[in-house]
């Protein structure tokens, strides 16, 4: 029921997944009503019904006292419950995270969740930005847990070995930063189950000089959101100024095959899914615009989460260090 | 001597204010063997000699020890001693910030300095994003501080009445981010000579949602460079993909009225210049990637906060409070 698109897309996104081969069994929560008439008997599609929705912009706290109504509340007590191995949604990321927060609870021996935000670089491979905006007042010592827990997530579901890791500063040098950073890059550069590469400039992050960039909640927050700002002004800015008269729209026929790279160079949807990592359950969470296809590659990147035994490593990896 | 094009374009860019009729008389300071043969006799420039450079990667506490050696040093000095008016730098932001702070001193009533990173914006204005990196320990009256000295620079300066500031957060809701964003919420809302919008998002910041933006250096430095790090992808990928190839060429002749549209719209030239916000006397960075034209209008915004009194205007406006 989450994200602008529900329920359509979203139910759309689920049948593509299964219509296209996917394993998992899934479960859509939500107002039966709506959702039964739209998945046509396709297989291993069920419904459990919820009567309540979190709006977008909606307060989580709001939005928590009444989760046993609510589908996201409902859709993560069935992950607690056992019937369901992991959850997935487009809905309001902090109803989302506040649920498996309280509903899962953390991993022994993590501190704070992070939300792994993911984006494409120019390398070709995708990169993880964390905290992406789940805790606010991190410390060095969460900054660490973020690497551990984003590099079993590297390896087990996008299959990269040893990822490296950055650590977001303003400066290459180890001595930049703030007092937490200072801490941060000491207790990176010390622990033997990270591949630390030391400090990254926001500008590394498209690049893909480490396959992961740990920073605040905060910071991370606000640096993907105007990441992302400057990608639609220049997308909105292409499509007007260049492709827009009459002349730019015969080039955008000439140009199609290299705007078609383009598109494919740029383009997030596989990557999109924010898994929250730290939290005692596969909880992912894809775009407010999400379409089917982005719902689909947030659906299969939950289901490598759970058969790669993600929450088991994050769990080892905690205690063992 | 400073930035990546030293000292051709920068002495190009003094030559190009003065041709184009700028009413500011201008000190070169460097290698006056280099420098002199470039000016060429031309009126109203003239040189003052330095034998050493900061180079762009060195730390600026090695450069500030020979302070009175290296060029930004001895051009900072000329301010303080009343031979300038302002320095103005394409070269190391580091080595310029320090050499201002060290040698010109803070405003009276400002407790850190702010650089203040200008941006376009999608409605045709610009924007001043401070502190871009001048200070990595700032507290919420340190913002407040910033937001009444780029209320001054945008009026005095950029011509914009009463601009609107807007305290950089992870929502817009004034219960978000973390203790310190709080507090300058509450600051900003309760100070008279601000005109305070309330919390922003990295998104709204290339759309003008406010004519300022203010956060620590910490997240500026970072969310700046990580912009510009997404601006360069693209530009390269629409380089490349779209107008690379031969139906590309073809494609780009055609758009080639389009193209010029995007690129004034997203020319961040005339905004580049960097003003330090809080030191005693002017001080403006340029990129490091200036050219002549970038240098002219750097100048420009040197020559506009002198002729403005911006100083005293800060001045006023930190003791008043």
């Amino acid at each position: 029921m989450g994200g602008d698109r529900a329920p359509d897309e979203i139910v759309r996104g689920a049948t593509l997944y299964r219509a296209s081969g996917g394993a998992a069994e899934l479960v859509l929560v939500g107002r039966e009503e709506l959702l039964r008439p739209r998945i046509a008997g396709a297989s291993g599609v069920e419904v459990v019904d919820a009567r309540e929705v979190v709006e977008m912009g909606e307060h989580p706290g709001a939005a928590l006292r009444r989760r046993s109504e609510t589908s996201i509340g409902v859709a993560t007590q069935l992950v607690k419950d056992g019937r369901a191995e992991g959850v997935v949604s487009a809905g309001n990321t902090g109803a989302t995270m506040a649920a498996a927060l309280l509903i899962l609870g953390r991993v022994r021996g993590i501190d704070r969740p992070a939300l792994c935000g993911m984006l494409p670089t120019t390398k070709g491979t995708p990169a993880c930005l964390l905290d992406a905006g789940a805790t606010m007042d991190a410390d060095a010592g969460n900054l660490l847990q973020y690497a551990r827990m984003a590099s079993r997530f590297m390896e087990k579901v996008h299959g990269i070995g040893r990822p490296s890791v950055g650590l977001l500063n303003v400066g290459e040098e180890p001595e930049k930063g703030e007092r937490m950073q200072l801490e941060a890059h000491a207790l990176l550069l010390a622990a033997k189950d990270v591949n630390f590469y030391g400090n990254v400039e926001g500008r590394d992050i498209l690049r893909g000089t480490t396959d992961i960039v740990v920073t605040d909640g905060f910071t991370g927050n606000t640096v993907a959101k105007a990441m992302e700002g400057v990608l639609d002004v220049v997308t909105e800015g292409i499509r007007a100024d260049i492709f827009g008269g009459l002349l730019g729209k015969l080039a955008a026929l000439l140009a199609l095959p290299g705007i078609k790279t383009f598109r494919t160079r740029m383009d997030y949807e596989p990557y999109v899914s924010a898994p929250l990592l730290g939290v005692n359950g596969v909880s992912v969470v894809t775009h407010g615009r999400a379409r089917a296809r982005m719902m689909k590659l947030a659906i299969d990147v939950t289901e490598r989460s759970i058969a790669t035994g993600l929450i088991g490593a994050i769990g080892e990896a905690a205690t063992a260090a």
